[in-house]
């Protein structure tokens, strides 16, 4: 028998919060990519190809949603959140452009990477347009604290990366090491992205504060968790490889968690593996062995769930509505996710 | 017999119109040195050290000395124009540290490049950090119509990179794609360092539009025979080497023009060593020997000269100053200079 379109529809939602957000900010979801489509144009043709190519991929769109979510949460009723979320993604893609190129993936969201397809310079230069482009939606938008807050965001995105740059293959990286850098990579944007969405609701420096803590704990549970799954994934992960951390030689918590309690082999595999990237096929098996034996993966996602918990106390200065309940689900979904 | 010491400084000085502009803005200039020694800044230690490394090599400074020039032409008093002269070359530093990514480059300013010295991944990576700090002290300027010239002029630059690269070996490029591209990759931001200056100074749109167009023609000049002197240059040229474009596969003005009158086998030549980049030792003598007989040099310049024509006529919209006059002294040294 055949179901009602209505009803198949519905089935085929996903079940996880960021479905639920999707759902209930739809209409402003469209008016943002609408605004990407639009504004990554160029008379240049490689840049709306190339850009569209990663664009039109899709992603979770999560940092753009926050900024809605956030607007939305505070009853705003305008539209300036619609560019400026579009912006937060213009700043996510240029630096998954560069990213690619820094870490020459061939991979991203389950397609041939940019850099893969079109080369590294042309993958370069459409990131630097697209961060251009990001900030001549700032400027439209006209706010300076907007501008304040997503040119500083930037700066510390890219301190990150060159921070984690420096630590790659670096045995020897700590904890403390590691939160740095994933704060200002990852987290730094979801902050952004939640406090932008306050500021445009003219809410109070406590609320702008409270959502910026919200998004700053969701990156922090958020990436931690993706590292984890880098070892566990059990399902496609938006076109990102089982393995592809150990292969780069990155230096995530599951790791630095089993090198602290490494015995003399153990600390020669690691060293071998990640410090002088000399792998065999059997290595990464092998990894995630150890890494289960320290139970590293289940510590690293016990730190996760402790950022999630402050993400969720930090909603605690915001009125209950549905959509605050959504917002909690979700930190708890970024760490519980298998993909 | 010594001279005495001011003589002897004096006597050093170039006797071009930048040294006269230099010592004309010379506390200005220090003002910008500092500001950008300052803000370059970053507890990442890599970023200030690979920053550092293209910075102090020092480079002719005349994007921001256009900001502070300008600005002095409507005799402005504040210190505005300082940040925005930083910001200014942040943004040209930043695109140098990714054209020489982009370009392979192993040479900038006489030293070795950012990127063959700490590798592509950090030369890109400090390029976005540059690019954010610019952001941040144009935000810090909190003038909207400055952040509307320069986000605008930043995206424009990085489509013209783009459409360079997708010229870069295509010998059937036209005088009107390499006019546009080297608008945007060049003269650009010389337009709106020019243009800041006399918002700066909150001139009225006429003037503004006359420093912008000085610029916009200062810089179509200045690139043209940039293009030329990669094939003439007698003296060393800030680290270029003569015949880099050549090697790059480059369409340059003179050689657009030389193969516009080339024979069956100049067309051979030119398709061989720019088209298909085989090229061998001889190879840039013989360009340089086709170019001199179609008078395709002598010709770009006169195209260079006409152009700064236009940028002295466009400074006729202000009074006249002993400043005024270095600007148009600047116009004639960018076509005349032989380095």
């Amino acid at each position: 028998m055949q179901m009602p379109l209505t009803n198949q529809r519905k089935s085929l939602q996903p079940a996880n919060p960021l479905g639920a957000l999707t759902d209930l900010l739809q209409a402003d979801l469209e008016a943002v990519n609408a605004l990407i489509m639009q504004r990554m144009q160029s008379e240049v043709e490689l840049i709306p190809e190339l850009a569209g190519h990663l664009i039109a991929a899709g992603g979770k769109r999560i940092r753009p949603l926050l900024t809605l979510a956030s607007a939305a949460l505070f009853d705003y009723k305008g539209t300036r959140q619609h560019k400026l979320a579009a912006c937060v993604e213009f700043i996510h893609t240029a630096t998954l452009l560069h990213d690619d190129v820094v870490d020459d993936s061939n991979q991203r969201r389950g397609r041939s990477s940019a850099n893969a397809l079109f080369g590294n310079e042309p993958a370069v230069l459409v990131g630097d347009f697209l961060f251009s482009r990001a900030f001549q939606l700032m400027t439209e938008d006209g706010s300076l604290e907007v501008l304040r807050i997503l040119s500083g965001a930037s700066a510390v995105i890219a301190e990150g990366e060159v921070l984690q740059l420096a630590a790659t293959n670096d045995v020897k990286t700590g904890e403390a090491h590691y939160k740095r850098v994933i704060a200002a990579k990852t987290a730094e944007l979801f902050a952004a992205a939640c406090e932008v969405g306050a500021v445009v609701a003219e809410r109070s420096a406590e609320e702008c504060a409270a959502l910026r803590s919200y998004g700053m704990n969701l990156g922090m549970a958020f990436q931690i968790a993706d590292d984890v799954l880098d070892y566990t994934a059990k399902r496609e992960r938006l076109g990102k490889s089982l393995g592809d951390d150990f292969k780069e030689g990155k230096m995530t918590l599951p790791v630095i968690r089993a090198i602290a309690r490494a015995d003399a082999d153990e600390k020669k595999f690691w060293n071998r593996c990640l410090g002088e990237m000399e792998q065999s096929d059997a290595d990464f098996d092998r990894a995630c062995a150890i890494l289960a034996r320290h139970g590293a993966l289940e510590e690293s996602l016990v730190e996760a769930r402790r950022y999630a918990g402050q993400g969720i106390d930090a909603l605690g200065a915001v009125e209950d509505s549905p959509l605050r309940r959504h917002l909690e689900d979700l930190v708890v979904f970024a760490v519980d996710r298998d993909y």
